[in-house]
């Protein structure tokens, strides 16, 4: 066969699990011999995990991309959205929302940042034995009312129930389909030095809000989850300013590190002014007692955006002139010096390296 | 404003949110007060709990299909098929497969059993702190491997991480996408009397094998999954055999419960001659010494097909020339009394009522 003719798909096949065959035998790049909180943080040794098993697993160009959800081409080149989470939050319901809530509105923002219309949601259920049927109705009726308020649809699902101590309570995973509009495209590589770093809203306040909720720390405060959709102010922005570079939604491991996977993939600076940053008094005096960075917080209902220098100005007036966009605001700035790093300019003048986030400050946050 | 006018979506939206607020009021109509492992089995009590929970929360025209996939129109008119499961087996590794397998093959066959050409799957972990990397590294390289055989790529998920004891190993959600091509259409309305009953294969291999390999029963025997892709098997059908009304994988519950799902969707009797039944000697020794119908045990690449009596012989050919499907065989008939209701004709020439499973002998099956 020479070699230039195009491989058949047994050839194809074979070569693929050939590569499966050697990744089988490969030692992991990971330091870790097993599972720790840290993977499933959202911050350095989560991106170690994804990169060791599944992308280097799984290699395709889809996944590769790390994006919010993948994007698709049907037969006809029309383009869809697809994306997933589990959710295993604890306590079930805290200030502001429940599992419920944000089973739908977690998956309803990752396709509304990549650019899609969310249409369709499916709902996986992991029940442990004993968990009280008026407690699931709670959350599956809050399930609903968040999808009718995203405007998609819960349109499959499934429900497994695992022994006493096999689970804790219940977890759920939702998958969403979304419409990708014609011509609508978002990305990383389409950020340049110059551009302006947007956030949506406050932030910190999902994160503090369910760690209070715990009632292991000695503090009171009202603080309720920011749990939302941001579908509605996604497509707010975009009608304001059509040149959006890139959107991403803060929830676990928050601003710094989206800013972080952001950097990393466009290998320019992003500069955030701390004094800008949209931040409630409660959750601000949460995070100073605890002493925790509310950059790492999680946020269920905010999004970092980059857009053009130019429309960045129509773009925060038609945000703030949204409902759920009254608090957003300029933070930061694209720079081309240092590459793949986030800087925080401090309210003192100084800047420090805003790193990934190591270890897990606030497990099963979502 | 005047009754025929069409509602706003604003109206819509608040009497959905009425309805929301009368079903969390509404006692549930179930005997239950906490979920039970029956509720997980696939049977009479699954099919309560959906009832009562989901489809009464979510109510939509596509969920209360209850099919394997849900049907959705994309905006250019065509049609994508979307389904979700969770996998929670018990061992996470058995003969003749994983909980890896499982998770591709369990997914691209509710789309495949729907009329749709699988294309993406999602897959979100929930991983148990101190689970071994090394073996979460093997369970990739399975769901990465099956996904090559069943022609899909694994486009998107997620990783979730909870504490020691608050999970079994490890839990995976898949959900996929398929494409339903043009013309294609299979439903329980289109069964009629005469139509003829379809099994693609032997019955009962995977229940019997992962409960072996449970170890706590004192029965060895040389049992594996059937875990398998059907989605060309299904093409291969289709094509042989374009009548075709109906299909189903018969996973939890077996082709006893499948069977019970159609006969109730379409208000007519579906017969099974016990005699044609395939199924393999171990796993029929196996059943009988643990006093277990096959008819309700877990089969992992298996489907029951509904085709016109004129087209079965060369459906049941064109599957048996097939290299997944040298054991399929008719297996029945439809007949229009009585209403609703499935019947074994036994081997003594008798005939017995298969009710739906009733509580649940093989929890964690898939």
């Amino acid at each position: 066969m020479s070699t230039t003719e195009p491989a058949t798909s047994a050839e194809r096949e074979d070569r693929v699990l050939e590569r499966i065959d050697k990744f089988r035998q490969r030692r992991p790049r990971l330091l870790d011999e097993v599972v720790t909180l840290a993977h499933g943080a959202g911050g350095k040794s989560s991106a170690a995990l994804v990169d060791a098993v599944f992308v280097e697993a799984f290699r395709n160009e889809e996944l590769e991309q790390l994006g919010d959800a993948a994007a698709l081409t049907m037969p006809s080149g029309e383009r869809l959205a697809f994306s997933t989470d589990s959710y295993v939050v604890q306590p079930l319901r805290f200030p502001g929302g429940s599992i419920g809530h944000l089973a739908v509105h977690g998956t309803v923002n990752d396709l509304a940042v990549s650019g899609a219309r969310p249409r369709w949601l499916s709902a996986a259920f992991v029940i442990e034995e004993g968990f009280p049927i008026a407690e699931l109705r709670e959350i599956v009726a809050d399930m609903s009312e968040a999808a009718v308020l995203s405007g998609v649809q819960i349109v499959t699902g499934d429900t497994k129930v695992v022994g006493k101590g096999a689970a804790d309570g219940v977890y759920i995973s939702t998958a969403g389909v979304g419409v990708i509009p014609e011509g609508r495209r978002l990305s990383p590589d389409l950020v340049r030095a110059g551009d302006k770093v947007l956030l949506s809203g406050t932030i910190g306040a999902h994160g503090m809000a369910v760690m209070l909720a715990r009632g292991d720390l000695a503090i009171e405060a009202d603080i309720a989850s920011d749990t939302a959709p941001v579908n509605s102010l996604v497509e707010t922005l975009l009608e304001a300013a059509p040149s959006t570079r890139w959107m991403r939604d803060a929830t676990r491991g928050g601003v710094g590190t989206v800013c972080n996977e952001l950097a990393h993939a466009c290998q320019l600076a992003v500069i955030i002014d701390e004094q800008s940053l949209p931040i409630e008094p409660q959750v601000l005096g949460a995070c100073d007692m605890l002493g925790i960075d509310p950059l790492y917080v999680a946020n269920e209902g905010k999004f970092v955006a980059i857009v053009a220098a130019e429309e960045a100005d129509a773009a925060v007036a038609a945000l703030r002139a949204h409902p759920r966009g009254a608090d957003a605001t300029a933070v930061g700035e694209i720079l081309a010096e240092p590459p793949g790093i986030v800087a925080l300019r401090t309210s003192f003048g100084g800047s420090r390296i805003v790193d990934m986030l190591v270890g897990d400050p606030l497990p099963r946050i979502c």
